[in-house]
């Protein structure tokens, strides 16, 4: 088991990775002290995991929500029935939900944690590789509205956070391939060394090797970790974590969030901001090649929707990272290193984008 | 003018107190510097005051949400009403909420702002002494739950607040008076100074006359400003604020919210509290005849609902204090001191609970 301390400001959690953690008696429950649990999770992790972790929390009081799957379902309507759920069994502040599942239910129920008595204890226990690296740091939750993705939310810490690798097993491949795709964003955010070794074990990891997956999670979360100590609520470092989001956001509400996994249009969106970095001269051509290699690998070549380069720029526009009607973007300034600029010609955007959504 | 500036930890706003604020054109464009702006009210406030602050901010892009006045309507439903218009109007995280009304316009506009985009700016325009005293100060925000107050909710700082007292003339005297339950709290609780300053002062304050409002608004923003700066996110003497709320928010549920002003079922609850302080032998009984003078003299002796001490009972152990099953209650040590404590007879509740709703 790998083990990774993240030490913010006024609480600490770890996060706990390895093979087999929900089947392992002792580690649930030694990190689960409430009495009083709600356990949510959907309609398709549940019969698959829900009783491994109701074995182990058998001596407490734990009520089960089963939300439907998928990320059309990620609304604030769901929180109400959740709220509810804690209301009807008058669970008190001192109460805890757990996460089981991927960032559809990990996001929901953290946000349901974060409004309930403005704030009880939650848990997350991803099921999905991109739950596992993205959603288990930086205690961002909340969910969907119909004019866009996660424009309704809160930051809240979760108790600990334990990534069962075993659980991999059972995710369609389409959507390990999508939780690798923010792995790569790390290596190609933050981290040249990192992105070595990811084209060197990419085929161990595609066949869920246990060691190199659960060092590709540990170093994931590590990198992750390290921006959002310095950077709790987004003002500035952390934004770099959006690499590849700007764009895929944009496919995404194209698309109305269901032909597309979040994974796959980030990887969409990390060739397009890694062209539109070549564009302006930040990286080379044969640094794009690389980049596209390496998500061809992966699986994850796929073009976006030829939605029309003006509708993907409305779309850009509803973007969280607008300021003062500039579109924000993080790009490229050499492989494993980028940055959070507004200040690009409008010429290589238009480009960028009639290349890929014309 | 009075000001206060509350200096939180990482952020720190000011309280501006005195006549007719709104209607001066520099106040609230020197602290209102957002250029989108959603100002949140209801149809009792709006006719009243709207047009001065949107006249002081008329160049501006400024959208009005007017909701339905009253307590009953402090809900999830019309908290995604104010988000579904902050979405349709595009506005990005450099956008404000404005929150010009009572309480309940406040929490309510308080908590959109908190999720919206994971948390905006925003700023309290409170009408009513209440919220003037009450809301301005501890960041606490949400909404009802048919289940119980302010169960769903986060902790969101405004940026500002502007309590302007000519906007009481315009309040209900019942309502007035129910601020002054909680004028009446900060000296029970921290203050016996004020207390004796509150006797002497009463007619004046219930004559609106400026000067004493101002003080007693101040002095109250300023007692609460100490113990919220000492614990921000209520873990221990910030308990002390809810003196009489316990008791006063059983009252409310009983009453499904509808019948009893929150400041009337404070004053009610903290005649209980007293009582059951007399009863364990912490204050005299002529020290419960000083609580109950005042509060006579300030319209606020009306009796509890005989819902009889069972029903009492079961929404006691509603709310949020409780702890491990026990019922923790802020109880009076002398006048001007209390504690927060599960530790006291049940018989002595059980009495207490008896001798008011019986």
């Amino acid at each position: 088991m790998l083990k990774l301390d993240v030490a913010l400001a006024d609480r600490a959690y770890p996060i706990l990775i390895g093979e087999s953690l929900l089947s392992d008696a002792r580690t649930v429950p030694a990190y689960v002290s409430a009495q009083d649990i709600l356990l949510v999770t959907n309609t398709t992790v549940g019969p698959l995991y829900a009783d491994r972790v109701k074995q182990s929390l058998k001596d407490r009081r734990l009520v089960e929500v089963s939300l439907p799957d998928g990320e059309q379902h990620k609304t604030l309507e769901n929180v109400s029935r959740v709220l509810d759920v804690l209301v009807a069994n008058r669970y008190g502040r001192d109460s805890m939900v757990l996460a089981l599942g991927g960032g559809v239910v990990g996001d929901l129920a953290g946000f349901a944690a974060a409004c309930y008595q403005r704030g009880i204890a939650f848990a997350q226990l991803p099921t999905t590789l991109l739950s596992q690296v993205d959603s288990s740091v930086g205690g961002k939750t909340g969910v969907n509205h119909p004019g866009g993705k996660n424009l309704i939310g809160a930051f809240h810490q979760p108790r600990v956070v334990i990534s069962d690798t075993a659980t991999l097993q059972t995710l369609p491949l389409r959507e390990l391939r999508a939780g690798l795709a923010e792995v790569i964003k790390y290596a190609l955010v933050f981290d040249l060394d990192f992105l070595a070794w990811l084209e060197a074990h990419l085929d161990a990891l595609l066949g869920l090797e246990p060691e190199p997956l659960a060092h590709a999670i540990h170093r994931s979360c590590e990198l992750k970790a390290q921006v959002v100590l310095r950077d709790e609520h987004e003002q500035g470092e952390r934004a770099l974590l959006n690499f590849g989001h700007t764009f895929g956001h944009a496919i995404e509400t194209a698309t109305g969030y269901t032909q597309w996994l979040h994974g796959e249009a980030v990887a969409a969106g990390m060739l397009i901001a890694a062209d539109l970095s070549a564009r302006l001269g930040l990286i080379s051509a044969p640094d794009v090649q690389r980049v596209r290699d390496l998500l061809q690998r992966a699986g994850l070549a796929t073009p976006p929707p030829r939605i029309g380069a003006e509708r993907a720029r409305q779309y850009l526009s509803m973007d969280k990272k607008v300021k003062g009607g500039r579109i924000r973007l993080v790009l490229l300034e050499a492989l494993g290193r980028a940055r959070f600029t507004a200040d690009y010609p409008d010429d290589a955007l238009a480009g960028t984008l009639a290349a890929h959504f014309g």
